[in-house]
Formats: C-alpha cells, sequence, structure tokens
C-alpha cells in the first residue's frame, strides 16, 4: 500500500481549493505517494458542530499519514498560517516524518518589515508594539523551522519568490520527492 | 511532586518577558503547580546554533510538563502566535492536557477586518486575496480552538478586552486553576 501524506496548508482557503488538492494529489501519486487532503473528508458545513467535525476529520487524517507536507507561506500577514502550524506541531508529537515549504524565500525580520515598523532596540529588533522580532535568519519562528530539521527535512524554499505564490508548486513537489526518498528508504 | 505545567506564548518577546515569566510561575505556585517558562532555559544567544538550541530545550521542557498553558492572544496580526501554536499541537500530539487563553474576546472574522477588507462572496466571507476567513464564530482557527475542547478546556476568554492585554493575568489565573483540578482529580 503506498505510504500516505497528509497536505497541510491555508490552500483550503483558496477559491479553487478543490482543484488545488487535486493537483497536489496528483504529484504525490507520481511519486508513488497517497496525497491526503483535508477537503477530501466530507463534512456538512450546515451542521451547528461543522468546525468540531472538521478538526476531528483532519485530525484524524494526520493520524493515519506515514508524513506531513506544510504548506507554510506567509498567510494574512508575517508568518504562517497558524491552523497549519498546530498541524505540523501535532504531526511531530506523534512521531511522523514532518516537511513544509514556503513560497516567499525572505527570512522573517525582513518580511516583518513590511507590516509594521521595526527597529534596533537594546541589541533586539523590536516591532512598533515593543515586541521583540525575531532575528535568527530564518524564515519563520524557530519553532517550524527546527522541527522540520529535527522531524523530516529543512524548509523548502525557491530562489525567487514565484509570481503566483499560491499556485507554484515547485517548492511542494520537492518536498514530495524528499518524502518518497525518506519513506521508502525507511521502508527498505 | 508537584505537576509541571509548560508556560506557550508571545511573552517572551515582550520587552518584561523575564519578570512576566515569574508572575506567571507565582500564580502556578499558587495554585500548587510548577510553571516551566521557555527563558528559564539558558542559552547561549552569541553561539551559531541559538536558535536550533531554544527549540530543543522547549521541546524539552514540554516533554517534562504534565501541561501546557499557550496565550493566544493575537500577535502581529488577526490569529495567535504561530511559535506558541505549534508548542500548542506538539503537545496535544505528545497526550498532555491542553489549555489556552486570549486576552481579545472578538470572534476571528470580526478581527479580520481590522487588517483586510472582507466582503461575502458566494456565500462565504473573503479577505482582499480572496482567501476565505473561517467563519464559525470562533476566535481563531478551529484547529487550535477544537484541541482545547477535546484535550483540556474550552478557550478561556475575558468578558471585555483588559487595558493591557499583556499584562493581564485573570483568564490566565483560570487556566491554571482549570489545569489544577483537572491535574489534581486525574492524580487521585
Amino acid at each position: 500500500m503506498p505510504m500516505k501524506i497528509y497536505l497541510a496548508g491555508p490552500d483550503v482557503f483558496l477559491p479553487d481549493a478543490i482543484a488545488i488538492g487535486r493537483r497536489k494529489a496528483d504529484i504525490c501519486a507520481r511519486h508513488g505517494l497517497t496525497g491526503l487532503y483535508p477537503l477530501d473528508n466530507t463534512v456538512d458545513l450546515s451542521a451547528p458542530d461543522a468546525s468540531l467535525a472538521i478538526f476531528k476529520a483532519n485530525e484524524a487524517m494526520i493520524d493515519a499519514a506515514d508524513a506531513i507536507i506544510a504548506n507554510l507561506t506567509p498567510f494574512r500577514g508575517a508568518g504562517a498560517d497558524p491552523g497549519t502550524v498546530y498541524e505540523l506541531g501535532y504531526a511531530a508529537g506523534r512521531g511522523k516524518l514532518c516537511l513544509g515549504y514556503s513560497n516567499d524565500p525572505a527570512v522573517y525580520a525582513e518580511r516583518v518589515r513590511q507590516f509594521t515598523q521595526v527597529t534596533a532596540h537594546d541589541g533586539r529588533l523590536v516591532d512598533k508594539c515593543g515586541l521583540t522580532v525575531e532575528d535568527f535568519g530564518l524564515s519563520d519562528n524557530l519553532m517550524m523551522i527546527h522541527a522540520l530539521d529535527c522531524y523530516g527535512c529543512a524548509l523548502v524554499t525557491p530562489r525567487e519568490r514565484p509570481a503566483d505564490i499560491w499556485h507554484d508548486f515547485t517548492a511542494f513537489e520537492t518536498c514530495v520527492q524528499l518524502a518518497a526518498e525518506r519513506l521508502l528508504a525507511g521502508r527498505a
């Protein structure tokens, strides 16, 4: 049976979310893997407990998967989508192989400057609310970046930001390839 | 030996991060619990692998804890701090008791309106990039909110947003009290 990969990401919030899921699953299939996409779950969105049903279905998919590929492309701000990040943390806690990519190659501290004023103060960078801006030269918060280093492969980013950050699947496919190599090596 | 609680949150990015950690640990102690705060770890910030050392130290603290209390107060945007959310997911995956609070009682969809234009389109809310805005009446992304429901207690929020969202510990103390009740019941 092919190994399974949970496809986490804010892709589900795009207008063509279902088509993106099919595209990602096709790429997985080309590498001998089965992609599990949150929108494959059938949930009655009009039910009063719809959001809980989505939570449980997503969690069951992660539990059933051998690995996760998290789309950590910045979402509605300077950092990754918290829903995706929760799933990455949960997968790491459950001992899954963890991969991730971001289609924005900028480092976090640079990116924060697009959203708020950042100044140097007492040897640290601070935003206009006085909160420290993480400045380790990483793409996002160190917890996600090093989770990938420790439980899978380093974050995959393109050399240059693609024109369409939500529909360029190059970095995603690199993750699929890395996952296939790791999972098949583990099986051999 | 007292039960241990990992104190996750963007508190570590505040100028008085150490004092906040002491305050939170004192509140835990008053309820018979030991608070573990990321900045209690000694890390040489000038070392080239400082960020990896922080990751490993935080993870070891979560592993050693019986529960997590995550500060999910919105951070640098509409949602919670992704580093904190990663830790909540990891703790859930490791079977820890999960609690969380947010000092902003607004629901997510309302809050997004402060950062970007939100319009109704085909029965869903979308932001100005065309991305769906989650609209289940929850405080943040459903993954975090229902993780708390399923693995601990419902998100704790104040009735009204306190004047100083980073230094009001009322909701935090409610979490500590709930954690103490659950952990002591589990032990009995």
